[in-house]
């Protein structure tokens, strides 16, 4: 609500081009609004009203918008306003604009910084994306081992203005191995004459570089921290993993989850800003690969042409009975891939999940084929009606089991699970149903093969 | 890795009853590894490890269980142990078990409470399920207006012991309203004699408890907050939401958007506990009403019998072509509910997305027709090729505008856009596709109608 008032004054304001009230407005802004406002601007009107914040809150403005905007602003800017930009953005948003850049601009900002940031920057750039060392950000407070907590408390009160947090202060011995952590909370509550040695918590958590960021922030929920410290191989510490940067991967990982339960690629720039190209790119592949899938059904109907013709009524009810395979299918299998990807099940568990999938799709299909039933009688009588609820039946049971074991035999060769889709287990279950079908269909009806 | 390990170790230790070893053990546990320890073992060996635990690491240990787990052990404690675990707990986490207690529990308890903890329990317990106040801890630092930062920082210690978080400060007028937040960083930077109303944030992000908990969520990860100050109608602070918090609630919000995305109703107690019963509840409805939806697709194929007949090879194609509208439709709606969900796209973008989508879904169509032409030639001749193709063409970008479109009415009429899931689209695409394909097959075929 405040947002929308503050969003349509100072677009009055810049309208009139009131310096004054835009100065204002976006001093009353939260970063992450003005980040918001912006993206439905065009880029000039974006660099003007940049130029209107202190640097510190540009920079942090700048940090909410999404990399693509950021890059393009940045390629708008001159050297000097985007060096000085550099310089006061945090050390992980600074490292990924970075990879974006052209390669003129990322020499003329190197060439710009100062030596230890320049080294900063190519080492956080260096982490492959998707990695932790990826989202890792450098500016964090370390202490070193042996020192009282005064010294401690000095030591955060003189990184702060430069750390991305303070409220977890990291303790290394001489070869910056990482020993132990405090929290500010504990650091304020002690004894200023204590040793931080005594205090410090030695039970870490705490991941490799290389690791995946979803394990990073699987671990930050999971231990609810404020912060993952991130080593290398040493175990020395080279960075951190924040719970704010923990929440975005959790929501990319979701939303990509959820994009692949339908069989869609991974969008990188996100739906609302996909070009079309990409869209189609991302679309394409698995609507052409399941049109292979599908005609397999064709060819088990083309199969059974013979006592198709024989009982057209049988058309009737073959659309109704793929569907609840595939449908019951679906679910046993989202069910299964959200599952592992929260941790709730692990693939040890299959053997369990299986019979107790047996019995829930047993009872499925027995509901099912009761519903069934009394079409299959009205449309055929008592022969077709047997047909259509033994093949509901089987159908709905078979489908359950696939969509239950496809994600876990995906997960076995080292696939990710996702990758069993609504729409792939949906085709698998349709050509299982067509063949379920019409082979009861062959044998309880009377036709003269 | 390190939790397998302990865990074998814990294991060994409790089957030789070895309490020196199992003290040990869990001392060095992080609180959620012994959760998840506990969780694989019975009512009374869990009780039994719970108490060579100190009474603070029992109750945050406790805390990381499942309400379900939680209530069960609780029903199985002295009533003495129980009150003692509740002064110990978080008092959201208490809440939530409170409201799940039997009524004689819940009596048993307040009894023995003091009158500030009983009303504490009462008040939090009051908020409905999916409700901010729900998820909202009392536990949390404040400060009268008008102090001095030396006189704020006494307070923070003071109350640190009792806190959820201490990073966060709240300042609030006379009337207990908020009036606004200082970080424990800006604290400890500042002098000590500088006044807190000089230095605090005043432009709040706050929430009202009878808000939706996503909301809450949605905010803090959209301002990077570490905790969220939740107001009554009176804007008097009442609660706070902390970030770890709003990171479970997303989890659990995701989750359910994926399992509605196929179907599947919301699951309480997360599908590795979930009940028999309580699966095959969440799941009945929807197949047997999509098994209704079908019906119509057979009516249609019962409608066209006589071309079939005439025609037996367009059965062949018919799974194939319902199923790539069905796959099309289930894209577009699911990157449609997952941009509405996370705030990507807002329901004022329809008319952009929908022309977007037009765009997209004709290239679909086009190069799935191209796909499709070449089998229907080689199994029907020039006639059979024509209509596949056509029909394919139509079928996908139908299902699309469909899959795109659904979710926004549905958020229109002020239901979950969510409904509008895979199964459901895929449902009345199919009915779509096969009146699309017999009715182009009809027009175009040479059949003596």
């Amino acid at each position: 609500m405040i947002y929308e008032e503050l969003a349509s004054a100072l677009y009055v304001a810049m309208e009139r081009s009131d310096t004054l009230a835009i100065e204002q407005l976006i001093a009353e802004m939260q970063p992450a609004d003005l980040a918001e406002f912006v993206r439905h601007q065009t880029i000039d009107a974006t660099l003007k009203l940049l130029t209107h914040l202190p640097i510190e809150q540009r920079a942090e403005a700048f940090g909410y918008l999404e990399v693509d905007t950021q890059c393009e602003l940045a390629e708008n800017m001159t050297e000097e306003g985007l060096s000085q930009l550099f310089v006061h953005m945090n050390s992980d948003e600074r490292a990924d604009l970075f990879n974006e850049l052209s390669e003129d601009r990322q020499q003329g900002i190197l060439r710009r910084m100062a030596k230890e940031e320049r080294e900063d920057i190519r080492r956080l750039a260096s982490y492959e994306e998707g990695t932790t060392g990826a989202v890792m950000t450098s500016d964090y407070v370390t202490v070193p081992a042996g020192v009282s907590v005064s010294r401690a408390l000095d030591i955060v009160r003189q990184t702060a203005p430069n750390a991305e947090t303070i409220y977890q202060v990291y303790i290394l011995d001489e070869h910056q191995k990482l020993v132990g952590t405090l929290s500010l909370r504990q650091l304020i509550l002690a004894r200023p004459e204590a040793g931080v040695d005594l205090l410090m918590t030695t039970e870490l958590v705490s991941i490799n570089a290389s690791e995946k960021q979803e394990e990073a922030s699987r671990l930050i929920s999971r231990y609810d921290l404020l912060a993952l410290p991130v080593v290398d191989d040493e175990n020395r510490l080279i960075g951190i993993v924040t719970y704010d940067d923990a929440m975005d991967v959790a929501e990319e990982e979701a939303t990509e989850d959820i994009h692949k339960s339908a069989s869609v690629g991974p969008l990188d720039d996100g739906f609302g800003k996909a070009k079309i190209s990409n869209l189609y790119r991302r679309r394409v592949n698995w609507l052409v690969l399941l049109v292979f899938a599908n005609i397999l059904s064709g060819a088990g109907i083309a199969f059974y042409e013979e006592i198709i013709e024989a009982y057209v009524v049988l058309v009737f009810f073959l659309p109704l009975l793929v569907a609840s395979g595939g449908n019951a299918g679906s679910q046993a299998s989202t069910l299964m891939i959200r599952g592992l990807a929260t941790g709730d099940v692990s693939a040890r568990d299959w053997g369990k999940l299986l019979s107790r999938e047996l019995i829930v799709s047993a009872s499925l299909g027995l509901t099912m084929a009761a519903t069934i039933a009394g079409i299959g009688f009205w449309r055929g009588g008592m022969d077709i009606a047997q047909v259509v609820a033994y093949s509901m039946f089987v159908i709905v049971v078979v489908g359950s089991l696939i969509g239950m074991s496809l994600p876990f035999l995906l997960n076995k060769l080292g696939w990710d699970p996702a990758t069993a889709s609504g729409p792939l287990v949906t085709s698998i279950a349709d050509i299982v149903g067509v063949l379920i079908y019409f082979g009861i269909a062959t044998s309880l009806l009377d036709f003269g093969l």
